[in-house]
């Protein structure tokens, strides 16, 4: 699914510039473009839904592959010692962009 | 796998109480003790792992099922406005226990 007014949407059909890091058939990882840590990156699947709850067994097989691609991609990205995973859902969590991600945050020690 | 030596092991095994939430066949829930929000809870899997680097596909899969439970989990315990899932990974995100787990925090308006 792609939802043309989501930006993550709209960075996955090049309509808006990012800088990409990894992609593949399922998956995207570019640079935040306001990073949080030295290392900001964010990973998010190519088909658009917004939360979590909205996983079907689809979906959730493409985050089992994004789980499973994010070690080596942190690691390769300056996150060799170590890094932090945030997925944000909802008005409480500060969710900005409701096509989900996973933020990969690193390259320093991060407070908590 | 368990490690005879892993706190959350431990708890896993009755040996150290905790405030369990949810627990099926894969995974336990159960309330942080050092709570950083106003709902603190750990997700683990049931099998003994430290990173997310070690998982193949038989622990992808639990994390799968995992990640496929928390939102009404969340949502039972006082995050229906949102929640933040964080994994820590390694040295530099302050990772304290060595047994893979997932933070769900909300309850509140969480600060970036």
């Amino acid at each position: 699914m792609t939802d043309k007014n989501c930006i993550f949407c709209r960075i996955l059909a090049g309509e808006i510039p990012a800088t990409k890091i990894y992609e593949d058939d399922k998956m995207l990882v570019f640079k935040d473009i306001e990073p949080k840590a030295e290392v900001h990156l964010l990973a998010i699947p190519k088909d658009h839904f917004k939360l979590l709850s909205e996983a079907d067994e689809t979906r959730a097989e493409i985050l089992k592959h994004m789980l499973l691609k994010i070690p080596q991609i942190a690691k390769d990205n300056g996150c060799g010692n170590g890094y932090r995973l945030v997925i944000n859902q909802g008005d409480d969590a500060g969710q900005t962009v409701f096509h989900l991600h996973i933020h990969i945050l690193g390259g320093e020690i991060l407070p908590w």
